[in-house]
């Protein structure tokens, strides 16, 4: 077991990661790095870390579980200054919600240190962020997505593993680019849409306030819309191809509704909105998917 | 006040406000029309109707307000045999989320009893229908838009608008043809688009159970998708116009993000994603609009 979890950016993923850990009695020691004093007074206030450092050599000396939990925009920088730093038997991870990208990054700038790097991708989130927000249970039974590659060493799959499934997540393994892939359409493409929908309605200034008129789906359906604007634009330009290939689909999706609805097509219409409905009560109702 | 409430076909809609007039005190009698004995048989047991009838005359006979909230589609049959059997001292109003062809098809087939008849709307809902789901809270601080005409009574709209604010939701005006292009903004073209991402992502199978790999923000953005499939095609055929119009430029607004990201814009792309949390936050959050 290693004694140590060292976070790297302490907000909603790591803060989270933290208080899971302790929670569950997975290390003894909780060290947290950030580029502010009050983030790190604030995460210290709230149990998160024990102690916590502006400086990242200081943080990562000791041997420990490297979770890197900073906007992907960031990691490059991160990655760059680990290799010179990190302690040598250190195991390293991230929560990026892209990962093709930041595994072509930590292969390029953690250089010889990459095969004791493993990306990961903790499928849990809020619409709140910072270390405030952080909740022990957050990974609970939720999905937790690790994207190995042929260089990574088994050993250091084996600890991360170990450590999701020991906060209570279910880890499955993926491709970087399936992962990339799937995300874009079932994560990345909402996000997107919500935040579309919200900026169109805002702007059409000769409907008035819309927003008056609207109700408890249209609360829902936009509630990733409150999502913090910098890591979604960090995760959309880190999942570019992908993503304009979903919202291309997506485009030609509402084509097809826009003919059914022009022909005044009842039965397609009908038999579209059914197999929808069915699939979602099914998967997400019934087996209890994307638990809130 | 009006004595009797008649509610014309038995769901979500007409039993919840048959539930709320009784819990305000507002009527002595509640009637239910359907076409369906066991909807009556359930409806009697749930303490939502005092007594239910198969047969319209039957039920229109005596004076009293009478709510149309029968899908979309079935209205204009119920209207032309109102015009034959309602009473000659009845108030009429519906419940239907499109209001152009109700009110198209209220002046068509009421005739003389036009005027008499006020278009409504009760912007809340559930996912889920029937009048197992009726709540006698539904309606409680919720939007009731109504779209009087020029021909319609000023003594009609004074009982529909009382009788509304009496179940304690709040009363707007408004103009069939603007009701339509608002709510198609907000709540249709929402429903479409839910339907479409789940409906897409269940169509592509080289992705595998995409669903296992979602998150509560999915959950969340998707929960319209499980609404009864043949109210959102009998709302969708009925604002066609308005839907064709909103998918359009939501085409165009997803061909904005798609240009934004491709250029990897970062600037534009945090512009428009913090303009659009800004606007949720404050109309939505803040404001308290939408509540669930």
């Amino acid at each position: 077991m290693l004694q140590r979890l060292i976070i790297l950016g302490v907000g909603l993923i790591g803060g989270s990661l933290a208080l899971a850990a302790k929670k569950h009695g997975l290390v003894k020691e909780v060290i947290g790095y950030s580029r502010q004093q009050s983030t790190l007074d604030k995460a210290k206030a709230l149990g998160v870390i024990d102690w916590g450092t502006l400086d990242l050599k200081t943080a990562v000396e000791q041997p420990g579980l490297v979770f890197v939990a900073t906007p992907l925009g960031a990691m490059a920088g991160i990655f760059a200054q680990l290799r010179e730093c990190v302690h040598a038997e250190s195991i390293l991870t991230d929560g990026g919600s892209a990962k093709m990208g930041v595994m072509a990054d930590a292969q390029q700038y953690l250089g010889e240190v990459f095969p004791r790097f493993v990306g990961g991708h903790p499928i849990a989130g809020r619409e709140h962020s910072g270390v405030e927000a952080a909740m022990a249970d957050l990974y609970t039974a939720k999905r937790c997505i690790l994207t190995p590659v042929t260089q990574t060493q088994s050993q250091a799959v084996d600890v991360v593993r170990a450590f999701w499934q020991g906060v209570g997540a279910k880890v499955s393994m993926m491709d970087p680019e399936f992962h990339d892939n799937v995300l874009a359409a079932t994560s990345h493409l909402p996000h997107v849409l919500a935040y579309a929908l919200v900026d169109m309605l805002n702007d059409h200034a000769e409907l008035g306030n819309v927003f008056q008129y609207t109700a408890g789906g249209f609360r829902d359906f936009t509630r990733i819309a409150s999502s913090d604007p910098t890591m979604w634009r960090d995760i959309s330009l880190h999942n570019a191809d992908a993503m304009v290939k979903w919202l291309t689909a997506f485009q030609q999706e509402i084509e097809k509704y826009k003919t059914l609805i022009s022909q005044q097509d009842a039965q397609g219409l009908y038999d579209h909105f059914a197999r929808a409905k069915s699939a979602r009560d099914y998967h997400i109702v019934n087996q209890g998917n994307s638990q809130p």
